[in-house]
């Protein structure tokens, strides 16, 4: 039975208690990295028999394996893949961001310009259950921001095929390098690149704790998305809520992981009451009772509060990864929410829309992280560059007063930097004319920006 | 003497070599953080006497003693500050983004709302020198995402005074909470607080190997803007470069730090061969001599090229911190530069200049990291919430096909969460009434936005 607990008389401590998993498995994942840069594709085979139980003959999955695998899913499935591709479309398309250009002053132009990272490896789980939705929230994202090589490493079944409906998803997007690679081993030829797998400069997906693991070795030498935690709700309902809804949305959290977070904060304890209930209720006819019971046993808790604002600032203080607002006015709480990653408004919201249809991403912060790092979006894709360009006029007006700070910093070759530029005037290199460089002025900068958007 | 090398005649792994800095201090930090956590306060007295040699009564820095201070700061120098700080604010406001919302179909919004990181700690390194620029680039940024509490943490003089300098800087961009706390326990302060210094969301700022370790090791409980390696720049210098100049500017970077490392890339070999006697000459002036001459002996190379696009391939391959393109025409080649933290474009760009003075951010990506980072930005003080909201019609419309995809996920919770809301024609739930919730039409969402960006 899930716990209740009345605000007033809990600890911060415990209301903000939340699982973590940990499992120490940094030796053997080392040992994986450095057999995959050691021994390369010969080190994948390996494993690949090894962990995956499949002899394949080639990593890459061909044209034809794609077409073939298309072919057995179910039409119907197509057609929801590709509405759910269109809205996560139109929802990451807003996020695009253009380059800009300032030049206010007398030849003076400065501006930063966006860049798509070039190399992107997703990294799709493979085991129990295959996941187009991974393909479709991180592939989309990457396709927007223009990175122009996207491949998927996936682990295969034990018949050396990969799941259809990840291919399928797959296509949809628009990604046709997909490797028959999963675990570390995959996470390590991203990295590292093998004879078949190519280097990435970006690692993306979700993946168990050895996948966590690796990425988190390997980053540095590429980029990753983030080490995700358990996955968690938090779901605030006033009185008017709907327990057997409200207890649906918390066991679709709890089925994910038995150290997955569901805990549901009202200011009513009579819905508090009927929601421990209907968990119960719910649980016996779940399939994946055994992991949700779990979850709700060691994770699962419902916050009586006096009123909503205080459910507002356990929120805040959780900075939960989903936040569900089961109030009539939900628009009206928006603004208050300072710290969440996706928040599911009002009473036809459930967290489920938004991990497969709705548009957001649902790649999302967890443990608290909401505080400080954000939903993956299109930026997780480019990075940005600045630039700088002065005239020599423009440089000589301000050329002292740069001089001094760098002198103030102590750094004097910094000064110098500046003074070597106009040394007919300065003593220390006076006996060199100065070169008189040919130099522009740019009326019109942005005409030479090319296709920098 | 700095080396000179063929482009066709040397290796990619010669090219790109860097120098790294390797220190390990873990154990050192670990124990630090430790000390800060279990005793607050009084070990940050205690390794304050240890480590800067002062003893100190309050750690916090009184608005008499800020006041003070910059009474002795030059005049001059205040309104260096102030220009500065405008050209920094100018650039960075430009990085303010808009939160969006999405209202295309019936029913149906989704949004991004941005807000900002509320409480962020700075570390100004102290030592030797003092770094006001520090404060200007990691605190406008802040400012203008809109921090609510930021905060600075330095190192006191031996005399348990701050720099002035840092103080006037910290006045110029607004910042007036200052501790006297350097090294591994200021970091380990702002990331757990004591009973003095404030717990924070996110640490910024540089600082050397045990801030660097200290960063690392807290990063998860805070957010941290990156674990920087040594300063870099590349100069790509055409026929008509002036060597001394070019010289000059290779000293500028040569002179942080023994590992930093500077390099030249030119399609002219005569230029090549000028800027590295120069190189010496400038060197037996330099205050910091032996620093720079140690890196430019160890790190420093000079690439000669046959044209200016292998130039531009190599700068691309490197993804240097900075990249001077000393060339008539930069913006011709600014479209071709894929990976590059900062971007100094002609002949009257010397890096120093953007140290300092110019507006862009100086905290940039180093070791080859500009594949996938960014410039330190207004973006790294802020965080986005996804949000969305369905009306009971729009939901049923969709309940089927996200219900299909959660079950193809094998997450029939999932799939029920949804059902759950039209449970009349559900049969799993039929025995209870559809409660028919109040549901709002949102005709206008925009106005329920408030102060959202």
């Amino acid at each position: 039975m899930i716990k209740i607990m009345k605000y007033a008389k809990t600890s911060p401590e415990e209301i903000l208690a939340r699982g973590t998993s940990k499992i120490d498995v940094s030796k053997t994942v080392s040992e994986i990295i450095n057999e995959v840069r050691n021994k390369g594709d010969e080190a994948l085979f390996s494993y690949c028999e090894k962990f995956d139980g499949a002899k394949i003959e080639s990593l890459e999955v061909s044209a034809e394996e794609i077409e073939e695998a298309i072919k057995t899913v179910e039409p119907e499935f197509l057609e929801i893949l590709k509405e759910a591709a269109e809205n996560i479309r139109s929802f990451h398309v807003r996020q695009v961001r253009n380059s800009f250009i300032i030049n206010e002053k007398d030849g003076v132009i400065t501006g930063q310009k966006i860049t798509p990272i070039e190399k992107v490896g997703l990294y799709v789980p493979g085991g129990t259950a295959a996941y187009p939705s991974t393909v479709l929230m991180n592939g989309i994202p990457a396709k927007i921001a223009g990175c122009e090589k996207i491949c998927i490493t996936t682990p295969p079944l034990k018949n050396g095929k990969i799941n259809p409906a990840i291919l399928a998803a797959a296509k949809v997007v628009g990604i046709d390098r997909i490797f028959k690679v999963g675990g570390a081993q995959a996470i390590a030829s991203l990295a590292y690149g093998t004879e078949t797998i190519p280097k990435v400069d970006k690692i993306v997906g979700p993946g168990n704790a050895f996948v966590a693991e690796a990425k988190r070795q390997v980053f540095g030498q590429v980029s990753i998305d983030m080490i995700a935690g358990p996955s968690e709700i938090l779901v605030i309902a006033d009185k008017n809520s709907d327990s057997i809804s409200v207890a649906a949305d918390l066991l679709s959290q709890a089925e994910h992981d038995k150290k997955a977070s569901a805990v549901l904060i009202t200011d009513d304890e009579t819905l508090a009451e009927k929601v421990a209930i209907e968990i119960e209720k719910q649980l016996k006819t779940l399939p994946r009772r055994e992991i949700a019971e779990k979850s709700i046993e060691d994770n699962g808790k419902i916050i009586v509060t006096t009123n909503l604002s205080q459910a507002i600032e356990i929120a805040n203080s959780l900075a939960p990864e989903h936040l569900e607002l089961c109030v009539d006015n939900p628009f009206d709480l928006l603004d208050k929410i300072k710290n969440a990653g996706s928040i599911f408004m009002g009473r036809y919201c459930p967290e489920a829309l938004g991990d497969y249809f709705a548009g957001p991403n649902h790649t999302l912060p967890t443990s608290g992280t909401a505080r400080f790092s954000s939903p993956l979006s299109v930026d997780d894709f480019v990075k940005k560059s600045q630039y700088t360009y002065y005239t020599d006029k423009a440089l000589k007006k301000i050329s002292k007063k740069v001089a001094f700070f760098a002198e103030k910093e102590g750094l004097s070759a910094h000064a110098r930097s500046v003074e070597s530029r106009f040394r007919d005037e300065k003593s220390l290199l006076k006996d060199d004319k100065n070169p008189l460089f040919k130099n522009k002025e740019y009326t019109n900068p942005e005409e030479h920006l090319g296709e920098m958007r």
